[in-house]
């Protein structure tokens, strides 16, 4: 088992505690935003994991916790869709 | 000019410094929240106003922060319209 703290994802930071993957989104403008979060919530229906979204007109902050105690393989899943689906979205 | 700490929105918490009208919404599950999002999404591009949504698979969390320095009739209105669409959308 991969300890939670030496979970690294690409562009994202890992907080200890609570363990959680966070990454920072910014968007051109809001359609992008909506975009990117109708895309992310397909994602989220498909894996079953719904993080914590914070968003306002271009920004999206994602809050990756842990379903269980620590972070694992489906966190870290879902943080690198996160990441693909905002290059698509911000590449128009 | 109303002083902003006297803005009173039923069923909303006004917090006076930052200047914010703060409510959370329930819902039973995932569409129910995904449909309230977008229905506030479509009140955002009316009115040309965008409040920090903070949510996750059930919960919804709207911030309204003044566009200028205080709360104002704006906000006020986008509150009221907000709890409508809550109702609404939980009446399903």
């Amino acid at each position: 088992m991969v300890e939670t703290t030496d979970i690294q994802v690409d562009g994202w930071q890992t907080q200890k505690r609570p363990p959680m993957l966070i990454r920072k989104f910014e968007f051109e403008d809001y359609s992008q935003t909506r975009d990117f979060l109708d895309r992310l919530a397909e994602v989220s229906e498909e894996m079953g994991y719904h993080p914590s979204l914070q968003f306002d007109r271009t920004q999206v902050s994602v809050n990756v916790s842990p379903l269980e105690e620590t972070l694992g393989d489906l966190e870290v899943r879902f943080a690198k869709q996160a990441t693909e689906l905002a290059e698509k979205t911000q590449a128009g």
